[in-house]
């Protein structure tokens, strides 16, 4: 089947992307909007709007039963998720298939597979891919967590079996502070994703986040090689590149086959990453997770590949087979994404929600900014503070890093507070340039020096 | 040497192109405006601006001693001519190498050579680059001129020795037009030019233009591929593509590495063009001309190449050699540009100046719109009126084709009257998607059916 009209479950910048990759292939869209979104820029470049609940999003983008009936009521023949939200909900997208919609992403036992983290690594390690050493399956109890985190050895993390991105994590660096925290992560978890479930891992210091980026149509499957994403604050990615810095080329064809393998063992259909930790010390690479949905940083992948990932999902989703084979995807310079965010970094990154009187984008060869507002939009104070993605294309990484500096001087987004300036900054940092960094590493130049130095008065 | 402060010698978007290219190299710009252009996107962006004298171009911008005073006073140590303007004046260039400043182009003898058209026919015999048939060297008389049409045969074009860019060419059908159109040419070259020398040239019915850009670095030379610029309105070309559609793989080596014999046999120094007549029918191409400067659409071939051929000008000025190996040049996918003039199609494309209250462009992947305009900006009545260039890129032509459908939707430069709309017909006019077209095709497709049809009353 080719699809005729696509259903945006999403909002902000990734709406615009799905609109866009939508129109160029002919498909007419319907974008969900709750009451707070009438405005936003998806909405105004959507053929149909339709309207899901009110602002929280609760009411409105996480309300399965309003997205169905929003979905039977327009008529669209697919459904794209985004990501966030409803995209890596395996009941939504079983529901959403059960209506006879398409759901533009894997199948749902594949979400729900791989959505049990536990379930991901036991696949990981049966198609031969590293995993971080930690418990065996879920740990039933905190004697079983006692005897399996002095096997794995501290520092340990513990993890909600049903978490992902980055939530519900805790460090235990010996037993005592074990023992407070499991107990502390089990009710969060239940709390926070209706289910207690923990697993450890060992805490690997100063770690690299690495990740590849995977296509398959359900039978065949390809990688668009990595991105490095060891930029976090708050475990949450606030810079991220393509190809991975400091990343030795055996070491990379390795990561990038051990993806495919593990891909090809779930049968994978769609667009999905899977996340690894690289340690440089030792040289070796580590499985986490599988995101089975598209990723805020895709753009860099695209800016290196040439593939455009929304269109393929979009082409996949409508039964045409993968377009690409291995050896014709190639990886062309260096791609930079940073997250322009509505927060003030001077003020603990309060959200900064408000009026963008003030839009200057910029412009030239290799650089891309990826948004959902415009001059006069009101940034709502519902969601994420996700205002933008600037992301920059340079023959190698110091191309990029200038025409990052650069393109983030001419972008303006007044009067809200925002990360442009630290991004500005993060650009001229020596270790960033000299890609000396890890996924603690923001977090510590972030931290003013600690007090006692004076200058003389 | 390594340029430190760039003098920028051109306004609208090529002035910003320059500036965003020189900024991404650390390299401090110092922008030379007219009255009427201080508040110009370029003004904004650089680190100085520089007045040169009143609104008329002729009263500034193409002031070679005002232009020279400026550059004496700012310091700068290196002057990017742009296009148009005192691009290809080799008097210029001459003056600004004798002051100590690197002109950031060609050296002066290699622009007035190929800025002499009948010579630079002559250096492409020489080079055994093929050329349309035409006289031998300038006429000198009319007498001269009919027995030079019967040899080449009719119809054929009369150009002027000094022109370029489409200006002052006929075309004479029979020897009578030829009497006719002769002496205006004459008198007409030599008002525009300083120079009354004329040549002429077969006419080649349904021409396809198609040029080959080359960097050199007055040693060696690469080619970066070609683009086809065959949709003109009034010899100006208004839509531009690479790689050209319709040429077989053996013709575009063929053709590609002709140019570089010919930029090799002049030691060609920085980003150079030459443009061919392409026919099809024949199967054969010829030389016409080179312009010894970066042009209007160059963006396509950084588009598909991604080579940033500011960067390599300036690099190559500054005394780099050449940084691209031929075997490491390759063409990705496919672009387009379209040229967003201030002119209303529906009035005989009249100039439409004035203030742009909202200026919406196009983002997400593979697209690219170099403007020197902003929200607020006037469009001043003295220059060209294009405001923008909008570029997309696709995997193949017809995915460049729906993504240049959808942005050309997305952009809007309100209230002032443009040629967005022209564009958005011609994405979906049937000889644009098959590529059956030629450099007369787009005034015949803008040319009302004749009268005579009636339309029942």
């Amino acid at each position: 089947m080719t699809i005729r009209t696509l259903f945006v479950a999403n909002r902000g910048e990734i709406a615009v992307r799905i609109i866009r990759a939508a129109q160029e292939l002919g498909i007419r869209t319907v974008q969900a909007v709750s009451a707070a979104d009438q405005d936003m820029l998806a909405a105004r470049l959507a053929d149909e709007v339709i309207e899901l609940g009110p602002a929280p999003a609760r009411r409105s983008y996480l309300d399965t039963a309003a997205v169905l009936a929003a979905l039977r009521r327009c008529g669209a023949d697919a459904l794209h998720p985004g990501y966030g939200f409803l995209s890596e909900n395996a009941d939504f997208a079983e529901a959403v298939e059960a209506s006879g919609v398409v759901f533009v992403g894997p199948r749902p036992e594949t979400i729900r597979s791989m959505g049990d983290k536990a379930h991901a690594r036991a696949c990981a390690v049966a198609a031969g891919v590293p995993i971080v050493p930690g418990s065996q399956g879920r740990i039933e109890d905190v004697d079983a967590a006692l005897s399996e985190a002095s096997r794995i050895g501290y520092p340990v993390m513990i993890k909600a079996a049903a978490g992902g991105g980055g939530r519900g994590i805790r460090v235990a660096r010996d037993a005592d502070e074990l023992l407070k925290l499991v107990p502390q992560a089990a009710s969060e978890a239940l709390a926070g994703f209706g289910d207690g479930g923990l697993y450890l891992e060992a805490f690997i210091e100063d770690a690299r986040h690495i990740e590849v980026q995977v296509l398959g149509d359900g039978t065949s499957v390809v990688h668009l090689f990595e991105r490095e994403c060891s930029l976090q604050r708050r475990r949450q990615k606030v810079w991220e590149e393509a190809p991975a810095s400091l990343l030795p080329g055996d070491l990379r064809e390795e990561l990038c086959k051990s993806a495919v393998r593990l891909a090809q063992a779930v049968r994978y259909r769609g667009a999905g990453t899977l996340e690894y930790l690289y340690d440089r010390r030792r040289q070796a690479f580590y499985f986490i997770e599988m995101n089975t949905r598209i990723q805020v940083e895709h753009p860099v992948t695209e800016m290196v590949t040439g593939v455009d990932l929304i269109r393929e999902m979009l082409l996949i989703a409508g039964g045409v087979p993968l377009r690409h084979r291995q050896e014709d995807i190639h990886c062309r310079g260096h791609a930079i994404e940073v997250r322009i965010n509505a927060e003030d970094p001077a003020r603990g990154f309060l959200p900064s929600p408000g009026r963008i009187e003030e839009l200057a984008v910029p412009g030239g060869p290799g650089v891309r900014f990826d948004t959902g507002a415009y001059p006069g939009y009101q940034v709502p104070p519902y969601y994420d503070s996700l205002i933008g993605k600037l992301v920059v294309w340079g023959e190698d990484r110091p191309h990029a890093l200038g025409r990052l500096a650069r393109s983030l001087d001419e972008l303006r987004i007044g009067p809200l507070a925002t990360t442009i300036a630290m991004h500005s900054e993060l650009a001229l940092a020596d270790d960033v340039r000299s890609g000396e960094v890890s996924t603690s590493w923001l977090e510590r130049w972030l931290t003013p020096p600690s007090a006692g130095r004076s200058d003389a008065a």
